[in-house]
């Protein structure tokens, strides 16, 4: 059974919040909440080697770090809940804290809460907060609006491979800043967990819009592009946590004047009345990394 | 090394809140939020049998709902991370749903999101959410406070090793309208989930104080009575979810006398300003269930 129809089947056989405050987006809305949960699980999402404890502990923290990114929220606090398997060492746990300290502390992100409990594996459990007035959600992009991707494609998929791409797999940027200032100008966003297209295809879902992208503006590093796999990596490959962004073309002007950031901000399609998935003109299908 | 150990260890290596806000309650109390985490894992916490998936559905929504209650807080909403074993289905999901449907319903909680990961055995991990606008903390006992427990104590011990008992264990029942009733009179409140003693050693520790209890006041219900361990799963058992409180003696008739559950309310000690653990007049350790 696929990931989203199993997030289905759960959500509707409980009393839940209605998006844009319930399931469905990178973060729940409460408020001027944003709260996400997000797991990493010892054999499923990382393997010690090539992972160090300090990798694990980045990572975590990281890729939920992300989803905030996507919703625009500036971080604000956290809870852990730990999974550690029999005999994990007190000096085995600061090195998980050690690999969290450096992004904790760049976000501002104050750990409120936990809990630690016995595990077969190693799993991390996180719950992060943080605020936003006005949340980018995935519903917000119309038909018309400029498609942005803010960060670099494929890296991650290619660090699976590839030696000299693996600290992108392992130590991924979440783009924190760079998402409260496009919630300056962009009426949408998605984080770029599961490739690309499929992210992408969130966002034409939860919008009722279409897309229309092409590959040779895809933000792909020099050294990925002589490997034929570079595409398929930037398009399917998923764990890259760069940002997609919807922006009114009235607006882009203005985001692209106040774009600081040495990550790059990148024009690589339109969003379009007519629904579907249209790549330098040929029709594709939205789908990504699988999690199952 | 000892749960609490490593707790302290993970804590102090990041940037944390300050106790009554950060780690050390049952939950972080972030303004008028108070927000908790808790896992079920299996093979740790629960086996199939004797669980079905709705047992391992109610316990992991009740045990939460526990923390909350002992805040004197108002479940308000909750994110649900699911660790999934391969082959997983939609109907297990179903079953696993349906088990929290019923607490869920009765207690105005709204599913607001969550994650479904893949992982060598199931494994729940709950974020609740709920309102109070002051919160029932450990650190609020007072020399001359009495010593209440709500509910009845042993239960879920003895169902362990006797089948009556087995629902108790499995299916608890968490203490949430008596808690928000209690937070009008009391000073302090837990939940016993490690053992009546251990946590009663929390309250003890985070408030400053000492506490005597009267072996014979103790709540246990008259089948368990006969059993020669009763007095030691009381004391030690854990998973009770009852709840404690410190209640000041000129607030204690009347918080008697606004009790309209059928959940029994007992005065079964006093709080010293010398410090320990007395039963009957003998020191105690405040020691009881072991996670590691």
């Amino acid at each position: 059974v696929p990931e989203f129809d199993l997030i289905d089947t759960f959500v509707s056989a409980l009393p839940h919040a209605r998006a844009p405050k319930g399931p469905g987006d990178d973060a729940a809305v409460l408020g001027e909440l944003c709260v996400t949960t997000d797991a990493l699980v010892e054999g499923v999402h990382f393997t010690r080697p090539p992972f160090t404890l300090a990798d694990v502990g980045h990572k975590a923290l990281a890729t939920n770090l992300s989803d905030l990114a996507a919703m625009g929220a500036k971080p604000a606090w956290w809870l852990c809940a730990l999974g550690l398997p029999r005999g994990f060492t007190a000096r085995q746990l600061r090195e998980l804290a050690a690999g969290m300290r450096p992004l904790a502390r760049a976000h501002g992100l104050q750990l409120a809460g936990g809990n630690v409990s016995q595990s077969p594996v190693l799993s991390l459990t996180l719950t992060l907060a943080g605020h936003a007035k006005k949340p980018l959600l995935r519903s917000g992009a119309r038909a018309g609006d400029l498609l942005y991707v803010v960060g670099w494609l494929g890296e991650a998929a290619a660090g699976r491979t590839l030696p000299a791409f693996a600290p992108a797999q392992r130590r991924p940027t979440p783009l924190v800043a760079e998402g409260l200032l496009a919630a300056r100008f962009a009426t949408a966003a998605i984080d770029v967990s599961d490739g690309l297209l499929q992210d992408l295809g969130h966002v034409l879902h939860a919008s009722r819009v279409g897309a229309r992208l092409e590959a040779a503006r895809l933000p792909l590093r020099r050294e990925l592009l002589r490997h034929r796999a570079a595409l398929d990596w930037a398009l399917r490959g998923g764990e890259d946590y760069a940002l997609l962004l919807a922006v009114p073309g009235n607006r882009a002007a203005a985001l692209e004047r106040a774009w600081k950031s040495r990550t790059p901000l990148t024009r690589i399609g339109t969003f379009t009345r007519a629904p579907g998935l249209h790549l330098d003109g040929e029709p594709v299908e939205a789908t990504g990394f699988q999690h199952f």
